[in-house]
């Protein structure tokens, strides 16, 4: 079957906010969470069916037998296969068909009985897949900071927005204030900071000067004696976004997201924390545990409403202003790398730095 | 922002019996169901978000934020101000932005931060809005009937059917002997009466000559004793019905209903039940409650089915006779309203008056 | 009212494997299902109620008063006639409007007012509708086989897949030793036997030959002591699955499903399950029973499957290979009725028939 032949999910005509960037690698699962059975995910509206062979591997099929079009994570894994639950059909993680019970004296690995496979590796603890057909993998998956002696955790959560509102939002400082108000920062204390912005080829960053450790609830029990704050929001191509602080010479906290745009309007992020402080951190996760929680309800909620609106009126009408400080350049970012062909170098080579007077509420 | 750049809900093409006059006041909600928080309401597809000022005024936005189009009713409302409750941004009920958190230097009132606001007011206990965002209103919402000393009732209900079939049903006798057989009219007496017809430019009625007093549950409530019966049912461009007995000399009984097109096949009714009969309100109110409430739950079901069946056809094919009274000339009255260039004045300014004979099962 | 005037649901643009057949009986109801009260049904699509008239005939009307285009299932039977809920108007078996309540002095039976209605009888405890508006009958429904003596019991189940993965999944052998591995095949013990397929014009059967006794449950239930099996799986146009098994000179099991497409993705089966064996069928049906409910749930889980990943490519792309041997052949037998001029002979009278060898697993 040629690559026009293949039937793929229908795409439907994207919406402004929605890029699509099909030549990268994007996380699918904890490497923990694919074990004995075969996992179904879905990545920019493709479904995917996951296993790993006894031998170890990571493999990665459309979720299709091309025999009867089933799902093939209805079935299960046999040694180096994953075999179809309705008629045994075999697979192996190049997708070439191994077996067909019943038929005989024909070679298993005829072309027409191919499984579409797609590129799949495990590392950093989680399994990678390049959703590209077409393009061979050019790179490796990014690499998340390496911190000795920190205290870490790592969370999946799902996200009912676009890869670009839920990134946004991620890397977002003003509404913070608001939509969670009182438990990270408070609406009420007011400061005049300044907002130093840099885009690269591949990445942009906001660092801020002069800004107050926050007042709310996260701020106090990390570093309840304060000092200077060093914070940098930062976007790395295609799907990471990363938040870091440090406040006084104590506290050290990072957050880093991997972000899966499972399909237009919905995101999956696969976290890692990563922090140290003047306390233990076996002390300080219970206290924060719910805090992050109730601080990602509340962003879900939002682009959920978000997403609902969007659809209701049948696209998106953004308003940007000064203190939209990372969004419209995460936007560009993403736009620029879709329509990129992949052997080519980014278009936009240099670094692009400006200062912002904000006021930020703390 | 112009006009033509808005972006508004997407519009279905629309159904035979779907009739939108845009150019109108519509009850939107209770006056007293809006009080701090914002209310979400839908008018002919459109999501508006209703709120109160400090002040007491009511204002109606598109329940859109510009920023990042969150719905507004999910914020508060700030003294004369609806507040965002993603970043904040604060919006007055001319839609003016007056302020962008954290934004400095800026004036508050920038065109394109405006929220779309759509006229409201307060009027006879009800909140109206006008939903056409081209023409400004002409005159004021529609006056109630003003009847002092009775006891009277107010009620906001759901249909599950187009503005059109849920006024013909509100306005249709015929149906009484079936649907709601025994409560308001039995299939069993059958008497001939002339029902004289009237269409005016901007509404239609009918009167029942020698019809005797309805021989069901109602009826036998309202006035035991029975007497002569004067009976009108009347429709008002571009929403209203209103039924109106007199049985005898003591007993008089009106129900008037603001109906909004919610979306073209959800209808809310804003009702006024008032009445007078030789006994005390207060003992005939929780007699005719549980009466009217299942006389309404038959109508919801049947008009319900009635959706249901012509959204599985994709569109209706309706076939009248000379018993189905009002229900066309309504029709015809909102397609002309529809078609008609606000400032026009109605075509068809004569009054249409004939007899017909019909056989009313009382 | 013209058949070009005449309101039908849409059709959705045909998948590859769906074919209609409108010119054909189909069962929609056990007979003793069809009492008083009309039933609703869905036949290709269409919404039809059905109703048995006091005098006992069944008649099938469209779904849809013409009227107000409420459900004439909403309604009741009065005498011979189908009354609707809504205003009473009355039908007769063949769509006749006999009364209109109310309407004074004009005959019931304008062809304006007449509800659609199908060719609609009762045959060996079924009741059959031809769902064809343009051409009338031609022959009668499928004749079921008469076996006295027999155990017999009848069962009405839903299957979420196309009509022609239903007959399919019926009429496979292979995938019996994996979805239903244990119950009625294993995948463990292998045997080569013959398989001779026999396509006519109007059906297609496979025979199989040297094929010992099925090691799962259901076959040692059936016959412990095992002997010489002869083994059909047959296919009638439009929509008849045969499943017959003969072991030894005891053991006569027979199934045959006729399978209504109610829409393109909803099948249902009216079957007749007829057996004869050493041990009395009083004692054998409830031991069976669980066993064939077990084994239809794990077929209906799979078509369910299959059609939510039809659903979600937009459409199938199968992949066959010799052992599967009736599925082609119901297809290209269908697909040449449904091109078919109902008048003209099927194209393709003469009998194909081959043998394959095949490994079967019992």
């Amino acid at each position: 079957m040629s690559l026009e032949d293949r039937l793929l999910p229908p795409q439907a005509k994207p919406h402004a906010s929605v890029a699509k960037i099909s030549e990268a690698w994007y996380v699918v699962a904890d490497a923990k969470a694919l074990a004995k059975k075969p996992l179904a995910v879905t990545l920019l509206g493709t479904p995917l069916v996951l296993f790993r062979t006894h031998s170890g591997k990571p493999g990665a099929l459309l979720d299709r037998c091309p025999h009867r079009n089933v799902p093939l994570s209805a079935g299960r894994v046999e040694g180096e296969h994953l075999v179809c639950g309705y008629h045994g059909w075999q697979f192996d993680r190049d997708g070439g068909c191994r077996d067909v019970p019943g038929l005989m004296g024909v070679g298993g690995n005829e072309r027409s009985r191919r499984a579409t496979s797609f590129p799949a590796v495990e590392s950093e603890g989680w399994i990678w897949v390049w959703p590209s057909l077409d393009v061979a993998p050019t790179g490796s998956p990014f690499r998340f900071p390496t911190l000795p002696g920190y205290t870490e955790a790592r969370r999946v959560v799902e996200a009912p927005g676009t890869l670009h509102a839920t990134l946004e939002n991620a890397l977002d400082v003003p509404h913070t204030a608001f939509l969670h108000g009182g438990l990270f920062r408070t609406a009420e204390k007011r400061n005049t900071v300044t907002a130093v912005l840099r885009r690269y080829a591949d990445r942009a960053e906001c660092e801020y000067l002069g800004e107050p450790r926050p007042s709310g609830l996260v701020g106090r029990i990390l570093s309840p004696s304060g000092g200077v704050v060093v914070h940098f929001d930062r976007f790395f191509l295609p799907s990471i976004a990363q938040v870091e602080y440090r406040i006084g010479s104590e506290t050290h906290f990072m957050v880093t997201s991997a972000c899966t745009p499972v399909s237009d309007f919905e995101t999956r992020l696969f976290a890692l924390v990563q922090f140290k402080t003047r306390f233990p951190g076996l002390v300080l996760k219970p206290l924060l545990e719910p805090i992050a929680r109730r601080i990602f309800a509340q962003d879900r909620l939002m682009l959920g409403l978000q997403t609902s609106t969007i659809k209701r009126f049948g696209g998106e009408q953004f308003e940007s202003t000064d203190i939209d400080l990372l969004g419209p350049h995460i936007w560009r970012l993403m736009k620029e790398a879709e329509r990129r062909p992949p052997s080519e170098a980014p278009r936009d080579p240099s670094v692009v730095e400006y200062e912002k007077r904000i006021e930020l509420r703390t």
